[in-house]
């Protein structure tokens, strides 16, 4: 396809972060990757839905959601289609998968998802839940299609743990991942470091919106577990479910925690690890460990994401870059649609 | 193209390391990336060379050239020719090109590349030479006939610091590229800090393989100012030649200036560097600089080299791995087969 058409599930925060970042480098993707695209379509379940066919003007619908919050406010268009009519009745042949989704069952992103594929359409998407619960499905499904599914934010945002893991190195046969994927546990031990116990170090992650209102989710690992679980069934060609992860938190590690290890030439680090075992079989964990400061994982401090791949060719190779933000995860979209630009175009 | 057919150029060490990683994972490429291959031909000058039209069995290839070092001997299969019949002649539709070559006038793996693009077939190379010399006139040639020219393995041996910069950043906006590009300087300064001076330090780096007898292209950074010349080209749009790059080795660091630094808190690493300037054009240097210890590059220490991406949407992207080595070196020739194979046939 030389004109990508794309069609928005969602437009939140990501949603439009990447909105942005398509009206500002429009001319250079054209230029220096021959990708050109139109948006068609754009279906929010509370700011509504907008559809032309020959394209939409992006930046007239930012500043429009910008300032009434609602897209029926764009002056053209065919309004109101919800989000499967706008994935499978829209001419749009990329649908960008933002939308607002339940963790727990994954849905309504794996509905959109199927649908998508059914219809010969690439996807993708931002959203761990249903990668983590449905990732071999959806792969499958998708190359009995001979469509793509990309999921590169899932896991350290946009920077490309992902992509890394499963293109870069195929074919170095990986026997470990193993790092640090949870941005908020590890500013709150690199604060804990520098003398703050951990209520007062939550507090202020919160306040610097590293963290949310509630924490349980990255404090107590189970963010950490999702990335993991998609990594080892990933790149790894596991087949996990989160419940067969052993999975352990930071609230626990009290000062004198902390203290003991420094005096030790050891910090504290929230490891996220997938090993394949003797027999084969893939074994994940999230626990806090022990790293000696020598380690590659132990300089990672504050919101900063770090993975490391055991390799039998390259033995450890190691990537370092932030795991959350508007403009990274929003990025994260557009490295996956160049990607697929690039698979589809390239000789 | 369901089949890739391979013709090696050259069949040194870097060679032979790409043929046994190809006998070893024979099963594992056809299953997991549906990669199937034969390797039709193999031309070495001092070798000798053979080629069948229906395959060569490889590990009886690399059984002969250990025990004789002579192709020749192979039972079956047209003998005797050159390189460029084997390129232009053979049925190969994918040329591994690890020639002796000349670093200075990046021949004869120049001819090879261009005789190769203009019968319409892709290549994989891990020569710097021709790529640092001619790395632009190379890519557009390919691209007007519609062929792959592939090098990662040029900077940083296997560890993806081509294609992470070119493919899985591609759109993040690019602004600086900075990093450890060799290691045998990376192991003299690490060994250095340990207490040898610079003669003793790099006797040890010679003793174990790390630095040749003349290691004149590592120490004074020319095989760093190459490889941060690619770079620059190839990953920053850049049009540099070698002699615009200014080029500062380690040779004239004392023992006096390891303990400066130490007391500074700082560690002197040798960084090749390329940055956009205001008017946009590129300015790239190799020098000893001082870090910080908690500069990411800081810690990274012996023969490990370390790249670090800056960019608009991510900040800082570092990756961490081997600079070389057989087998990271044969890898690295692996990962853009594979890929090429990958951007052919994903849908």
């Amino acid at each position: 396809m030389s004109l990508t058409r794309i069609a928005f599930i969602g437009f939140g925060v990501v949603g439009q972060g990447l909105a942005e970042i398509l009206v500002e480098q429009k001319e250079e993707l054209s230029e220096r990757y021959g990708f050109n695209f139109q948006v068609v379509a754009i279906s929010d379940t509370m700011k509504g839905s907008v559809y032309d066919e020959n394209g939409l003007h992006l930046q007239k619908i930012l500043d429009i959601v910008k300032a009434t919050g609602k897209i029926n406010d764009y002056p053209e268009g065919i309004k109101g289609w919800d989000s499967q009519k706008t994935i499978t009745e829209t001419n749009a042949n990329l649908i960008v998968e933002v939308s607002w989704t339940d963790i727990k069952t994954g849905e309504p992103a794996i509905s959109h998802v199927k649908s998508a594929i059914k219809c010969y359409k690439h996807i993708v998407m931002t959203n761990k839940g249903p990668i983590a619960l449905a990732v071999r499905e959806l792969l499958a499904m998708a190359a009995n299609n001979g469509v793509q599914v990309r999921f590169e934010g899932t896991v350290l945002s946009g920077t490309p743990a992902i992509n890394l893991g499963l293109n870069n190195l195929a074919g170095v046969q990986i026997s470990k991942v193993a790092g640090i994927v949870n941005g908020t546990t590890n500013y709150i031990l690199t604060e804990m470091e520098k003398g703050l116990d951990y209520t007062s170090a939550l507090k202020q992650a919160q306040e610097l919106g590293y963290a949310e209102a509630d924490p349980t989710a990255d404090v107590e690992g189970f963010d950490a577990l999702g990335k993991i679980v998609i990594l080892a069934n990933v790149v790894m060609n596991a087949n996990l479910t989160k419940d067969e992860v052993s999975c352990q938190g930071i609230t626990k590690i009290t000062p004198q925690d902390i203290e003991t290890a420094k005096q030790e030439g050891n910090r504290w680090k929230l490891i996220a690890s997938a090993e394949i075992q003797s027999d084969g079989s893939v074994k994940a964990a999230v626990k806090p460990e022990k790293l000696p400061l020598e380690h590659p994982l132990a300089a990672v401090s504050g919101p900063i994401n770090a993975l490391t791949y055991t390799t039998k060719h390259l033995g450890e190779v190691t990537i370092i870059g932030p795991g959350a933000g508007r403009a990274a995860t929003g990025y994260a979209l557009l490295t996956d649609i160049l990607d697929i630009h690039r698979t589809i175009t390239r000789p």
